[in-house]
């Protein structure tokens, strides 16, 4: 169904008449409006648009035609079109379970954190001292998932359950495989079925052997498994593993020398003996049932957690708690500097963007709630099954005698019906069951599940009709066998915030502590930090979106059908490609989709041993990282000093590895910034050798509506929807990232387990099957309840709107550029001088000659009110500034200001005016309590430490702790909340006690 | 309708069930948990909660029952119940008009001012220098009215469009009426109705007599009048009055000495020539359609602006400019500390709570728009109803022929239909239009009125099968004899944040001045300042809530009557009523209600003669001025030196009386917040001599479920549902002032001149009649939109819960007392020894040895975090305080432990240590620019000034100016925005210049 303007704008007549509606979007979106538009094309030496873009992007892909879209719609308009196809979506109550569950979203965490910019558009903590907010939460979850699991480390959260269970075979098979040695890995049958479809994506490629089976049929003794994973409680809810237990099977799986990981749910495992206790290694899972809604698949907060041993080899972020310059406790992202952790051609993970917002509810939840409260609420589910489980045994049918949490399997051919009429009974009443095969039903139960919803289920799926469905306290209780011994959640921060205005003011603390789109602009380059529209946001929350189960009938969620098969035919036509997947939820993940892509359609070819993947030596930690995890053999290719790919040394390696050329990973515009010109003759080259070229879309905020990867002849791109689409950072993820490819790489796009509702059906075109296999995410669509805010943004830019924003986002930066060239060194432009959407400065010559590190100019633009930029990639030593198309003539020059002023600081120290050591710059940045120190012996003033602009009286953003010392934390790993005297001096801590 | 719990709980068994919810409210609200409780209780000398109450309220009036209220619903069963309800109101497009129109909330205004607890749950900015963001948005406000009314002097905002001109009537009165003498007052038929309803009611009783009339028919020879008032564009649409044109009919007034009001409309002055130009004195009117939903009537802010020749006679709140204590220019409340402006006895107005938060949201409309978006938008308006008209008159129709902007009528019998015909049309494709009389209908134009919306209309209603509804530029423009000429709006305010970008930070910007409840507590004695939750706000903007006429058509709004009714049943239980009235839209409106219902009440009994009020000494302002407004004398009583009624003096005065005595108005507990002993004889004694009682209500927060106004023998009390029931301040209003009666009152509850759907209908008994007269408030249930908040409370926490929240607020209130008492001297307590709900801290003892001054202390307490308590109220020299029942004790301690720093900082004064003027306290606030200015010559340090104690280096808040100067600015009144340079220094202006 194709969406056509007809149906969504109020419009008979063409657009121009008096009676259009005034909320058009595009002026909204834009920063500068159009006469400073003029006034700064002209700063740079244009009279128009045209002639900048003419000098900016190489003429032989500068696309001839516009952008086919529709109309763009007003913001009203769009919000009622996106209305009318969510009200398409019916809203169930779900019992199906299978890792996804009705839950209840605490309204002051819904209103405050997940409908609030001040959480929702930060960036990742890159820069600690303005991010200790979100900092704090994600060590709350870390704690959180700690304590549950019974593991003593955690990651700020991966992309969802099946991908952290991918993750964490990567991680056994790191640390106790070898390549065609202990490279078996057992998979219990008893995993839920998109778990195993993703482990069978990533191991083969990788030379994993996956093997099947129940516990007890595992036979570990040959000692060539580097680990195994079980799920506890297992898909059908039980908690005792058929023919073993999990104690007994783990320790087999050890003495052989093999890692078990415990796929888990943190809300079994308040009333679960922890995975710890029998010996879990890695215990992994998805935190969306605390507080995350379900959104039809996602985004939620995967998590991983496993013992000091192995921490070193985590996945993604890690928060860890540090000192500041001060000898004060605080924190910021263990282990790197800027996504250190990828491991470039070396990498078993990729991941990048992850799920930080999703995860900062997930822990708000957890702490608003309380041990009792989550404990309540788990005694609560688990009635609700107890209670279920009962009635229907009481009914005659059989039914699995396991000890349960909250799920459990029926077998309906007892009662003569099968599962599909069990089904329709329970879609009759509003209710979902799980299939599991013709004769069996799965049941499960989550929070927003009420005693009313128990007994239509009951009376419209089993025909009971008079059930019992009261339960005493003892139905609360799991069996004692299984049942957690000793407290949960025993750190402080679990018991003080229980009260609605106790949150609310917790989380406006951390709020406050945190530099977001809401304060001022954040130019990291290749971040692409635009607005993320109020108008993009609303339909976010609505319940026909959030209330849908991934793997709910089709006709139920036709809404989102339409909605996702419309935008990918949108980002079809914007890409020049033939179809779109939406189902990577993340740009890293897009890459490894991508590539995959290709590896399937050679081998469809016959040629399956094309493994080489050429990179250059600029590309972004995910390109090499997901080219390896694709089982690809990585080679790289130079830059040449301006910055392009060396042609002459991609060549040569094409010619290298001619016979095994499999694909050319390029970001473009470049990494550095520029739109290269040699972009044609490359794609040439690699498609001769019969490569297939990967473009990197990262940056295609500088492509939209003037050329096209598929225009300059990419096979397949992802695109980062939380760049250029809009979907907001969340602090460090959700994101998305599509993949778009041109039409003979269409059949190779991920499927996934459920069949037909996989992203094949839905891809842009009619080009792709509906497929089982290739998985890159837990579910079909990824995640797939923000898809709303990209689809809404194309909606309202139309065609005119879209481009516009690119040539906006190009404007910006070479104006900036512009005023910021001779103070600083803009590394790399383009033949005719300018930048694309972002540029590099480059701060090594100031640094040869003053000292003055690219760290320190990031941290004394904090006392100006600004996040830094991109810090020291793709180039050490340097800044990268993107400003988007969002910031407006006034927010770009004063941070041109605040770039000026800095270089005369810095030209203070190079004229012996002040020593480095006691600058403004290596002091920076200047917190509150030390201007309020009598002891201020700088030889500069305060005012100059925290006022060095007049702008910030009016606004001023207070960096909550001085510089953070990463060397300090890195050597003392601690990723859980520390105890609260930590934080005090000697003379409080006294106090208190 | 009763709403029975069975109708909405998820309950089929017995509470205390294991699968009862877990999400109930009643723990969220309530600041400290069980164990805290108890550890308060017995710190007070109490072992139970029980004791407390019977130590602290009269034996004689606690209730010997239980509440009959529905089981207390959990957060997402009271969510679900309310939306099953909010689902019954049909959303239509509104051709109504009638002061009401469909407009577009931008998104970015919703959710971050109405949906932001940030903006929405401040108080009145009573602390200046921690309120300088809203006080900044209401400035814009008033800057607003003034340019497009081209008035110089505008108030902060008024309750509606209705009440505003009875306030303009009332200050023409007060400026050139005498009773008596020029009592006149012209009131044009071309008025709103509910306008004309509103003015009938506030004029009889105050002497004036209206006359109504066409402007023509005026005869202002006699010079016996003190003012008119006409609407333009008047309320059939016309820019033209019949027979005259404004101009000269101003001139004929103003030769004769009346004043002349214009009832206008600021989207129609975008395009209209201002009033001031024919010679408007005062312009009045609503800011609705700038950005509020139409909500069924309210809240929205009503405006007012005169010349500055009359300035000092405007009712209400009005920001003004001032410097503060460094010389800088600032903002505060103008010519009143606490509400100076309510002039008691000699009162023409008792306004206090105003629309704050509604004309903030007005003000950020105008400035997100601008003028030439809000001159698009007007002129789309315009267009509209050209097309219509043009297409109407095409088909045969007769039309009125005069100017128009928005609104125009049709006489519907020339093609021989009925109006109620044509409405039939419009209601079946989804529309409704205004009704005049059988043969006339009215159409009215707003934003959010689409094409397509235009076509069905013509359709439906008029039976227009084709209608072209394509317009070119030219409809855009008014008839040019009534044109405006020259800009609009050219204050650079209007002109700088029309990107989201920009007005996301704006609004972000102002919203970090402010300190509001999610920050701390803020103990403001009478304010009531507990939680706001969530779910209690996130129905008031469900479209089903917001886009709701007032005057739609009965059927269309069962939803809005089901809730009404169903909360005044409530209401009337908890108060021991038999009826309940919603339309008072403040406090001050309800006592003006409740007293014009005792007046007619008297009235029908044959005893209109009685006309004398009695009124302690200690009441609040608007007692006295309520009185005065209802035409009734005051006479005071005398408080004795416990601070309770002086028994003696109250019946002698009675006696004095008796043969006149109306009423006699009492708050309880009393404002010096303490359940006063003598209460009921006090009641008996007037009830015997034939007066009424009036309670009022605002101490409501300590009677829920332990006493009630019914049950202490009062007959009528209004309750502030701002307070005691959820409704948050909003920075000033919006506010409700239910009033419950007892039954002989019932029958005489304010009417409305719609009738059938005023309040008589719908109020908590069969006891009222419907009826025209008597309209308090411009809507027939006033601020219909915000009642889903005190629904969802009393909903969520039942019997129990509201009964806790009261020994809660008691317990709160009686443990700080104990804690400060001793360092303060605690003024006025029961006569065990206990407070109510709240308490004065006497200061004048510390000020007569010290020269510190009660306002010291709450600029100090700003430097600490805290927003003062109530200062100088109800006795000068102190502080009153209620912490509410949402405080926990943390918050409360650290409240507590600011007081006793602060103590220690008085004796320092007092033992010389350091003299007043150099101390923390006379310098208090201190601002950040203080802090960091490099001449520190204080005797204390930096850190003593600003981080005073520990909990402030985790979350300081900083005022954003030093302390204002108020005489200054009552001395330079001027309260519209000054311009940029003003808020410069001398450098800066070079700099820009
Ligand atoms: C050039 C480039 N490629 C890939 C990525 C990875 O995308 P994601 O963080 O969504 O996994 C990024 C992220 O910033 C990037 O800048
Ligand atoms: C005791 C008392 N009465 C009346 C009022 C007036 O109520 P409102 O501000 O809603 O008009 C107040 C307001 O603070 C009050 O405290
Ligand atoms: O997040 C990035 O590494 O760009």
């Amino acid at each position: 169904v194709h969406i056509s303007k007809a149906l969504f704008r109020s419009s008979a007549v063409l657009s121009g008449d008096a009676l259009d509606m005034c909320d058009s979007f595009s002026r909204r979106h834009l920063g500068p409006n159009d006469e400073d538009g003029k006034a700064m094309l002209k700063a740079i030496g244009f009279d128009n648009f045209e002639s900048m873009v003419k000098s900016t992007v190489p003429a032989q892909i500068l696309t001839q035609t516009e952008l086919q879209l529709d109309e763009p719609l007003t913001e009203s308009e769009a919000i009622q079109s996106i209305k009318s196809m969510a009200d398409k979506n019916k809203v169930m109550k779900s019992f199906i379970g299978q890792g996804y569950y009705d839950t209840i979203v605490p309204p002051v965490i819904l209103r405050n954190m997940l409908e609030n910019p001040g959480w929702y558009t930060a960036y990742t903590p890159y820069q600690a001292e303005i991010s200790q907010g979100r900092l704090e939460m994600l060590l709350n979850f870390q704690t959180l998932v700690c304590d549950l699991t019974g593991l003593s480390m955690a990651v700020a959260s991966l992309l969802d359950e099946s991908t952290a269970a991918a993750e964490a075979m990567q991680m056994c098979f790191a640390l106790k495989g070898k390549r065609g040695k202990n490279n078996k890995f057992f998979v219990s049958n008893d995993l839920h079925p998109q778990t195993i479809g993703l482990l069978e994506t990533r191991a083969g490629v990788i030379g994993i052997e996956l093997v099947f089976g129940n516990h007890s049929d595992a036979d570990f003794t040959e000692g060539n498994y580097c680990g195994a994973i079980v799920q506890y409680p297992n898909t059908y809810g039980s908690v005792e593993s058929p023919g073993e237990s999990y104690k007994s099977f783990t320790d087999r799986a050890h003495e052989s020398g093999a890692m078990v990981i415990a796929a888990t749910d943190l809300m079994a495992l308040t009333k679960l003996a922890a995975p710890s206790t029998w010996g879990a290694d890695i215990a992994i899972g998805s935190a969306q049932r605390f507080g995350v809604p379900m959104g039809f698949g996602g985004p939620h907060a995967g998590f991983l957690a496993t013992s000091d041993a192995y921490s070193r080899k985590m996945p993604g972020r890690i928060i860890g708690v540090t000192i500041d310059s001060e000898g004060k406790p605080c924190l910021r992202m263990a282990m790197q500097t800027r996504e250190q952790h990828i491991r470039r051609d070396k990498a078993t993970s990729n991941i990048c963007t992850a799920q930080a917002l999703l995860a900062n509810m997930a822990a708000a939840y957890a702490i608003y709630h309380g041990p009792d409260g989550l404990k309540s609420i788990a005694g609560r589910i688990h009635a609700l099954a107890r209670v279920a489980h009962r009635e229907i045994e009481k009914a005659g049918f059989t039914m699995a005698q396991d000890p349960f949490f909250d799920t459990f399997t029926i077998d309906v051919s007892s009662k003569g019906m099968t599962a599909s009429q069990v089904q329709a009974g329970a879609e009759a009443v509003g209710a979902n069951v799980r299939i599991i095969d013709d004769n069996t039903v799965g049941l499960s139960m989550g929070e927003g599940i009420t005693r009313d919803d128990l007994k239509m289920l009951l009376a419209g799926a089993f025909g009971i009709v008079n059930p019992d469905v009261s339960a005493d306290a003892s139905l609360t209780e799991v069996d004692p066998s299984v049942a957690r011994q000793g407290e949960i959640l025993e750190h402080p921060i679990f018991r003080q915030h229980h009260s609605e205005t106790q949150m609310l003011r917790y989380l406006k603390a951390l709020e406050n502590r945190d530099l977001a789109l809401n304060h001022s602009m954040i130019s990291l380059g290749s971040c692409t930090m635009k607005l993320n529209a109020t108008s993009e946001m609303v339909p976010v929350t609505w319940p026909t979106f959030c209330n849908i189960h991934p793997f709910a009938p089709t006709n139920q969620v036709q809404g989102y059908h339409e909605l996702i098969k419309d935008l990918n035919e949108d980002l079809a036509e914007i890409t020049g490609f033939a179809a779109v997947s939406a189902q990577p939820n993340s740009g890293a993940t897009g890459e490894y989709a991508g590539l995959l892509t290709i590896m399937k359609y050679l081998e469809s070819k016959g040629e399956g041993h094309r493994n080489v993947c050429l990179i250059p030596k600029s590309a972004h930690g995910t390109n090499p990282a997901s080219a390896a995890m694709a089982g690809m053999k990585v080679v790289v290719v130079d830059n040449d000093k301006e910055g392009n790919i060396d042609v002459v040394d991609l060549k040569k390696k094409i010619d290298k590895h001619r016979d095994n050329l499999a694909a050319f990973m390029v970001t473009y515009p470049s990494t550095f910034g520029v739109f290269e010109e040699g972009i044609i003759e490359i794609m040439d080259a690699v498609h001769e050798a019969g490569g297939q070229v990967y473009m990197d879309g990262a940056n295609m905020n500088a492509q939209v509506g003037l050329t096209s990867p598929g225009l300059i002849g990419a096979d397949v791109c992802h695109l980062n929807l939380h760049k250029t689409f809009c979907i907001p950072h969340g602090g460090g993820g959700p994101g998305v990232g599509s993949i778009g490819v041109a039409a003979h790489l269409a059949p190779f796009l991920p499927g996934h387990v459920v069949g037909q509702e996989a992203s094949g059906d839905l891809c842009g075109s009619d080009l792709c099957v509906p497929k089982k296999e290739g998985a890159v995410a837990g579910a079909p669509f990824g995640s797939a309840a923000i898809l709303p805010i990209s689809w809404m943004y194309i909606k309202m830019n139309g065609t005119e709107g879209l481009k516009k924003a690119t040539q906006y986002a190009i404007l910006n930066a070479n104006y900036m550029a512009a005023r910021l060239n001779g103070a600083y060194d803009v590394l790399f432009v383009g033949k005719n001088g300018q930048c694309a959407h972002e540029f590099i400065l480059d701060l090594r010559p100031l640094k040869a000659s003053t000292g003055v590190t690219e760290e320190d100019v990031a941290k004394r633009l904090q006392d100006y009110g600004f996040h830094s930029p991109t810090m020291s990639w793709p180039v050490a030593g340097t800044l990268m500034i993107e400003p988007t198309e969002s910031e407006d003539l006034a927010e770009l020059d004063r941070f041109c200001d605040a770039m000026l002023a800095i270089r005369s600081e810095i030209d203070d120290i190079g004229s012996g005016k002040i020593k480095l050591e006691d600058s403004p710059l290596r002091n920076a940045p200047h917190t509150m309590e030390v201007i309020m120190n009598e002891k201020w012996d700088r030889p500069y003033t305060r005012e100059v430490a925290a006022y060095p602009a007049p702008w910030i009286r009016a606004n001023k953003f207070w960096p909550t702790c001085g510089r953070v010392d990463n060397v300090y934390g890195d050597r003392n790993l601690v990723c859980t909340c520390p105890p609260l005297e930590a934080y005090m001096d000697d003379d409080e801590v006294k106090e208190v006690a």
